[in-house]
């Protein structure tokens, strides 16, 4: 929370279901938020003027900078800010800011980068959320960005002590699993709970961090049929073993690709949702790593730096 | 084709999603077939024996044993069959079979097994054409049925020489494609094209069979999204990349699994469509192994010995 109450920026996460708009003091304290289901999904026929309309309501008359992050800067979004190639250093980032034709946002772009197999990949919004980070926390870091696709990025600092993206890497795991469950044979046996069965998770999350080979997987995932159908797990705790096995997968997959970018093993920072966040504690946890949840508004704090990086804003403290 | 045209036997081969039955004379050669979209999910409120009348049409009037293989069987079908654990003689799989309340249908039973983790697995249907095959060629033999759920099965004589079902492995290749395709991101950027790109194809299969990990699959689809995202891939050819990846992480897991299982792996026999026997094929060269189609009507075949086996026919040359 800031310590004065005069609005320095207004800063927006908007992604592919969602938008979230911060009030943001000028010593870069959150002061206040508001949400809206105004993802670009959801935007019809590029109205995206009255869409930020929406979602700011009163705020609009305040006559400061706005900064956004999020698929809004994608070619389906608002007008599309450049993907910069990996590695990049947090404080070229703000190289990337595009404005919108009429003036209304100024949007930050994405970073791109080549693969182990020298395919793209690309992240869009999850690097402010690390500038945010890296604002708060020294040294290298890995972090893990759990959701529809999940992200693990590297940062080193440099020979200056400078932070710096050297590498990441998506893994679609939140859609596999929404896919699966909504879409294929698996499915058809789950039945709803409210809380989540630790036990059928740890069960699919050890089968999944312990698959010998990559097509592994297509194998392992249809035991989330076959135990139900042998009695040999509860159909209401089934999805919880399949999402354990996609997040022990995953997990699996991404600490050999950490290690193969030197970073340290010993533990990582989460930014997601709190339901999926916890998820992957326990999972890190039982591949003997630790897990720090970073604050809510990261993506806030990180759009405060590229704004001040930008010049669009002078912090006062 | 057969040397008579007496009926024996009409041989069904009853799936999910169709049906077909053969007319089968008494020394075991396929006479005649005949298929309907009548399988099992598109029969409502069980009106199996409607069904069945409807596919046979006027082989109804012929007073010969008919005997079904496939998920008529299953829980969801008309009658359950038991699964017979693994390993299993081929030559004791007639035990499976049951009858309909009304003494319409003989039904083979399917084979379940333990996978390496100690969880089941299940095939209904294939064992049939395995042991249709197995009528025509000797010696241990790796068998790979692709489709909604691909199947590897190592069949290897016993010490009598008599061939045994050892161990089987499920890989939901096909419908995992078909969910990613239809419902995922990766579908969205992908257009029709009436032949198989075959470079695409490849180069997803060379990237799906050298993963390092198993959760790395997770990533590696997105190259589905990213490489044409960047120009790097026609829209037109991303599905065939998205399958070549998929058969391929496929085929390099169930080298490994056919490995431990002490299975030759020179060589495999494929039992399925076409279109997919060919896909296969093109993935199994690549790894090295030749491979070999079975006859279309091989699950009449395996009808024809099961029902030699149970007595329900004898045979006349």
């Amino acid at each position: 929370v800031s310590g004065n109450s005069i609005t320095a920026l207004l800063a927006l996460d908007w992604g592919t279901t969602s938008a979230r708009a911060y009030r943001v003091a000028s010593d870069g304290g959150v002061l206040d938020e508001r949400s809206a289901a105004l993802g670009i999904q959801h935007v019809r026929d590029g109205a995206f003027v009255q869409a930020l309309a929406s979602l700011l309501g009163d705020w609009r008359e305040l006559t400061v900078p706005r900064l956004a992050c999020g698929m809004i800067g994608s070619r389906q979004g608002w007008i599309e800010a450049p993907y910069c190639p990996c590695p990049v250093a947090l404080a070229n980032l703000a190289r990337t800011i595009v404005q919108t034709p009429g003036g209304e946002l100024h949007i930050v772009g994405g970073i791109s980068c080549r693969d182990d197999a020298d395919v793209p990949d690309v992240i869009r919004g999850e690097e402010t959320q690390i500038v945010g980070l890296a604002a708060m926390a020294d040294g290298s870091l890995l972090v893990i960005q759990p959701g529809t696709h999940s992200k693990w990025t590297v940062v080193v600092p440099d020979r200056n002590g400078a932070p710096e993206i050297v590498a990441f890497s998506t893994y679609m795991t939140g859609e596999m699993f929404a896919v699966l469950r909504e879409h294929s044979i698996l499915g058809r046996m789950m039945t709803e709970r409210s809380t989540l069965d630790t036990a059928a998770f740890l069960r699919g999350a050890r089968r999944g961090s312990a698959l010998s080979a990559p097509g592994e997987l297509l194998h392992a995932i249809f035991g989330a049929r076959t135990l139900p159908l042998f009695d040999e797990l509860d159909p209401s705790s089934t999805a919880d073993y399949l999402s354990g096995m996609l997040i022990g997968a995953e997990v699996a997959a991404g600490r050999q690709w950490a290690a193969r970018h030197r970073a340290a093993l010993d533990g990582a920072w989460l930014a997601g949702t709190s339901v999926l966040c916890e998820r992957y504690r326990i999972v890190l946890e039982l591949c003997g790593m630790s897990a720090r949840v970073v604050p809510s508004d990261v993506a806030a704090r990180g759009l405060w730096q590229l704004a001040l990086q930008a010049g669009l804003v002078t912090r006062s403290l």
